[in-house]
């Protein structure tokens, strides 16, 4: 049996969808699948690891990292950088073993741009309304920044189109079973897989 | 929001790769698949229902169906015929509801030619050895007829390639999981999905 490459899985929603829940529990049911750790200039919230939820680096050293070309794509969202580091990724998939990449829609959209692989994921609330409720329940963001949130969740999902598979997150385990399921699927593919020759040898 | 028509899953697998059994547990959990019941001439198994399992019919009530131009597809296979009626499944995908088509390799072919959609299946077991090991157990066929299914198995295993998916049913449970996520996730494609007017008009 030849050497399969892993898979890249891009996952993107507008903030408060519920897409970091879904991904840690796809993570936490396929052990086939490595989490790419993001850069990000961002503080740290109080429930979050440095090197485990993000590299938390200052501005300086991420546009060096920028002007070094060490980025897949990075972006500047609400006033703050992040990025995906190109060798993390490529160094996961080499192995063998899937990426799946939680990254904002901007980002998203430099992957499309730059990759002919990946498999594209958007996770939505059932509505804008809903989303507002989860923003303000969730309690960590000024009005003025939550204003910004939503504008920008109306205009990514504008862009909806470009993804492959679109997840509307009315019920956590329902969206965690349907990434499941487009993550299972994903692999079944007959242009992907692996299995002929096995099937036709032993006779 | 608009209406959807139904989506049409084909399965297909050699004898014995447990397709049966595999469909009717996606039959089982989602009710929003309509069964399309082929059309054979071959004989009812004991275990077997007229209009159920088959709409059991003669040879001369069939061919009067193929000289109307009423099958979708048909086949001979292993001496008798099988066909699936176009207007029945076209009724059920018009109603929104999906379809599923158990049917051999060379109906799936058919199939392919003649429509412009569908999402083609195949069942495999996990070697030739293995589909060998299940059709003895089953009992149910003579010696000749099982050399002929083994020959005709070989032969489909050699166009796998012309399906969208290959399930290899190593363990049952594992296979109708995969299924079931093909199942869910071509639901999920951003293609298809109808959800954006939704998400973006309660603000």
């Amino acid at each position: 049996m030849r050497f399969n490459k892993g898979k890249l899985f891009v996952v993107s929603a507008p903030s408060g969808a519920g897409k970091t829940t879904l991904c840690n529990r796809l993570l936490g049911r396929f052990d086939t699948i490595g989490y790419s750790v993001s850069y990000t200039t961002r503080k740290p919230r109080h429930d979050e690891t440095d090197t485990e939820d993000y590299y938390f680096v200052d501005e300086t050293a991420f546009k060096g990292m920028i002007d070094r070309d060490e980025f897949l794509e990075w972006a500047q969202v609400h006033g703050n950088y992040y990025g995906t580091s190109r060798i993390r990724v490529e160094e996961i998939l080499g192995t063998g073993r899937d990426v799946l990449l939680d990254i904002d829609p901007k980002g998203a959209r430099q992957l499309r741009e730059k990759l002919d692989y990946g498999i594209y994921i958007f996770i939505t609330a059932p509505s804008m309304k809903d989303l507002r409720t989860r923003l303000v329940n969730r309690r960590t963001e000024s009005e003025e920044i939550m204003k910004v949130r939503l504008d920008n969740a109306r205009e990514e999902i504008r862009h909806i189109h470009e993804y492959d598979y679109i997840i509307v997150n009315s019920e956590i385990n329902k969206a965690t079973n349907e990434l499941e399921a487009v993550y299972i699927a994903e692999h079944l593919k007959a242009d992907t897989i692996e299995t002929i020759e096995d099937i036709m040898e032993v006779d």
